[in-house]
């Protein structure tokens, strides 16, 4: 504004001969034979600023000028000498001949430079975040992520939808991830607890007649660590009024389809639909990865003719076997495939049978067992020579779903199966409503328990529990999901029918979800919705897999933010008020030396 | 959406003949000699839907609905009969005549309905906040809210700045406000703070060179109760860089001139700007309304030649007089004025001196004691006939400053000097940068730490600390503050120096604020910024001067949310997680029955 004239990425041949200020860092500096260049970094780009020994003052203070100190300066854009043009820059045509150069603010020395990010440790960058911002890349998803929250925004305004705050401070209820509490002191002993989501309250607005609403909000949950995870998250939240399953998706539909569109210029076409049975029997998973096939393809009735203890033991005990035919699979060592058998088995497997196709004939693995049923096999599987084809088989054909899963995806990681380009979409529709859990020896839902059966199986609620599907619905992208919603149950009657269900009796709905209960009776449309991780959609965007790239402040998987050293303790004063006593384990009673 | 072909404030007189369907809540039920009228509403609007007894299934559907039911109608739009016309409906011409009738959702009968909200307890509607805010008044709240922050965001986006999201799970500052604490689980013993405001973090946003930022975000503080606050209310919270005090005035002048014209087809003016000590001394407050006149008039050297030992006393022990002269006040009776005298108590007046100007002359009150004096009196406050003039007088300027201040504010209201459609905007600025905390002997941050001293004022910065002035500004509305920010301080040694003025030695402020001062000294640009409340624009906006009736789910005085009931108790299991125990106080021993 008025202390500078231009930013650092606005200079081109139109302004030369103009005088101009420009404020930034210095992200370089040069000395060539007295003559000094320095590279000016702001938000919007780098200009070279040049320091000519006639020009005394300018040149004097140019020359005591080091990485990261924050100048203003002012000169002539000059077009740079023929041949010195830097076509990397946008302002490389040109070059601002320093004549007065004022220090707004001497830097120490960095710890590292913007430049050196890259080579400096994630530790290091989140404690010094400020440095680490000044990054171009990182400059990039702060304004990326700026544009995406800015065109949800347009988009919702635009279809009729508003903008409501839900609270910070709510009601702990004990569904579902952990709560982070906040103690009261207004009313001592009783506690507030951070949003998980909004999900009650945005039922609540529909039911309070605002009709479509969405909100771009933080929400919270105390869970263990992983990589992939923050306390805090960001969630773009959507209800609607008088609406079905069709409406929520096609809203969103378009509006995926802006944000690719004005974001990276790419079309989102029609996305398909998937039932979640086909999702499972095809992919092994409710958020299939489409950019390459590896398809599983059930075998069972061919294993069944085998004399493989492996896959006849199992499928006698009820289970399945499954196989995928990796396209140039053969390629891979016995090591490699050992590997893979080692790994698998995190996800319930035994091992994993191989075997190759290797001129018109099974070879190595379990080829000598399927020889048996090995032309039915390859006809099933469309076995060609070069293929590798890795076996799934588990007495539970969930197990069999969830190895093969995870297995295609590594393998298609591993031979280099998916392209950097590639956008696969997908609608996992039709979610069982409830799932059997089996420690607790009761149904959990599996999206909510406000999400509505499908009509048409109401009348299995109670007698086929298992094969009712609901009203829910992800949006997968490239295997990840995006975000997930459901059509609610609007009506007092059903809602009592699917807590008992899950084993919520009366008196407990009452205590926990009372208020939901009176905003259906006294009135509540049919509604629903659904929620997106924004961290997520920027980190598609921005093609990267670190969550804490995307967000300003992040934490460490611990909880901490290196930055500012949160959490920390607090004076015993605060925890007085609070009515509050810190209670830590105690340490190992070191032993009493004996007299 | 697919349930609807329009809204219920959708149809006209171009929409007759068609057939149409609507979806909404019964607001009212009329039987007028067997053909029922219904008003259908929603969040558009109220359409007449009328069921003729020809139509036989959906008149006897029709004859079921009662208040806040939810339903769907298919039918007719027809114009009304000639002279049956409602022109207080936007659909007021046009009526549906029903053909089918679905029953969305049949309500039990409701505590209240919308249409009787106004005569309900404030108690019973937050408790049902639902039906509440299906009342038009409430839903217009929520609209304007919405536009004002898609205003805002249009606004700041349009001008190049970034909405960046900062973190809820903060560290904890013991300065300022009380924080809600929340305590971590995987650092047991330690816990974050929810934020006060981000002013920490949009300082290291600038650092790190984003330049433009703003964000609209909850910020907390736990205070106590009182009417006008809430624990968690919405800032539009905002920092620029490379820029001085005037970029920001204009950038925010600019924001509502856009909001006013907008929302209320309202020309916000060039803001005037008064400096803090003519506001003090003309207004007695530091953010004076200005929809009247009613200015403190300065008398000490008049007062001093009277006899009146209430004025002479306090002048020689360093005090003032000063007056306001209210036209027409003259009509207040003694029991008024004495009311007057006993309610500017609360405020630190030992009394209210009055006197009343009469055929040229004054008279009542202590007019014979400023008899000696009266002409110059009267000169000085240009005084006439029906004038009452009121004085303020201590050995404290300050509380003449604020009594008169608040005294001239009740008397603009108690005489009907303010209409409603004034709208007086004020620049506030050079606030002194520091006042002394007597309590604590020690200087005390008007604005914050972080606030710029003026540099004119720099060389008294330890030596004449009073006077020194601030880079600050408050935004001030009809005597309301809006908002307030300051050019921050951006060099280490000043801020080092500021620290300890305030009394911060080096080893506390690295403890607090040491992020801070690396993120000075590793390169900050000169920057400045401001925050404003949302709630307290939309509540000018809207009209309203309960907080509670801007925000969808607000919280009583005691922090009590009345729809979710919270806070509250929670599972002991959840507090052993966080290693804490409830330690409340115990109440009073019965006494023990001897023996």
């Amino acid at each position: 504004m008025s202390l500078r004239t231009h930013t650092c990425g606005a200079l081109r041949a139109d302004h030369v001969d103009q005088t101009v200020s420009l404020c930034g860092w210095v992200n370089s500096y040069r000395d060539h034979g007295g003559v000094i260049f320095i590279d000016l970094r702001d938000r919007e780009g780098i200009t070279q600023v040049v320091f000519h020994p006639e020009n005394a003052d300018a040149h004097a203070t140019g020359d005591r000028l080091r990485n990261e100190d924050v100048v203003r300066i002012t000169g002539t854009c000059l077009r740079r000498e023929e041949g010195m043009a830097n076509p990397k820059l946008v302002t490389g045509e040109i070059e601002v001949d320093a004549r007065q150069v004022e220090i707004l603010n001497k830097a120490d020395t960095p710890p590292f430079t913007p430049d050196d990010a890259a080579r400096t440790g994630e530790e290091t960058r989140l404690r010094y975040r400020f440095i680490d911002m000044r990054r171009p890349a990182m400059q990039n998803i702060l304004r990326t992520r700026h544009r995406v929250a800015k065109l949800m925004r347009d988009y919702f305004d635009e279809n009729g939808f508003y903008e409501v705050e839900t609270p910070f401070l709510c009601r702990s209820t004990p569904e579902g991830a952990r709560d982070f509490l906040v103690p009261s002191r207004l009313q001592p002993g009783e506690f507030y607890a951070l949003p998980q989501s909004p999900q009650l309250f945005k039922q609540i607005l529909m039911s309070g007649g605002i009709d479509k609403y969405f909100q771009i909000v933080r929400c919270f949950r105390d869970e263990d660590p992983r990589a992939d995870r923050q306390a805090e998250f960001t969630q773009l939240d959507v209800e609607m009024s008088f609406i079905d399953q069709e409406d929520v998706m096609n809203t969103h539909e378009g509006l995926m389809r802006r944000i690719w569109k004005e974001v990276l210029d790419v079309d989102v076409p029609e996305i398909r639909r998937m039932t979640y049975a086909e999702a499972m029997n095809r992919y092994g998973s409710d958020r299939p990865d489409l950019r390459f096939d590896l398809e599983l393809i059930d075998v069972t009735d061919i294993a069944k003719g085998t004399d493989f203890k492996v896959f006849t033991a199992s499928i006698e005990a009820g289970g399945i076997v499954k196989a995928i035919r990796v396209p140039g699979g053969a390629k891979l060592s016995r090591k490699e495939t050992d590997t893979l058998a080692e790994w698998v088995k995190q996800f319930g497997a035994g091992g994993l049978p191989v075997s190759k196709r290797e001129n018109g004939a099974w070879s190595t693995g379990i080829a000598k067992f399927i020889e048996p049923v090995g032309d039915a096999l390859a006809e099933r599987l469309g076995a060609q020579d070069g293929d590798l084809v890795c076996f799934g088989v588990s007495n539970k054909p969930a197990v069999v779903h969830r190895v093969l899963g995870e297995l295609r995806i590594r393998l298609a990681h591993d031979l280099g199966m998916i392209r950097d380009d590639q956008w696969e979409w997908l609608w996992v529709i039709d979610f069982p409503l409830v799932e059997w859990d089996d420690d607790r020896k009761r149904w959990h839902s599996l999206h909510h328990p406000f999400t509505s059966p499908n009509p048409e199986d109401m009348d299995k609620l109670e007698s086929d529990t298992a094969n009712v599907r609901s009203w829910a619905y992800d949006l997968v992208l490239n295997g990840s999901e995006l975000g997930g919603g459901s059509v609610r149950i609007h009506d007092t009657e059903t809602q009592k029918r699917v807590f008992k269900v899950l084993g919520i009796d009366e008196e407990e709905a009452r205590a926990k979800f009372g208020f939901l209960l009176d905003a259906l009776r006294f009135g509540a449309p049919p509604h629903g919705g659904i929620a997106f991780g924004l961290d997520r959609i920027v980190m598609h965007l921005c093609g990267t897999t670190n969550i804490r790239d995307v967000i300003a402040f992040p934490k460490t998987q611990n909880g901490a933010d290196l930055l500012t050293e949160a959490p920390s303790e607090v004076d015993l004063e605060q925890l007085k008020e609070l009515h509050l006593r810190v209670n830590l384990p105690q340490p190992a009673a070191t032993p009493t030396p004996t007299a």
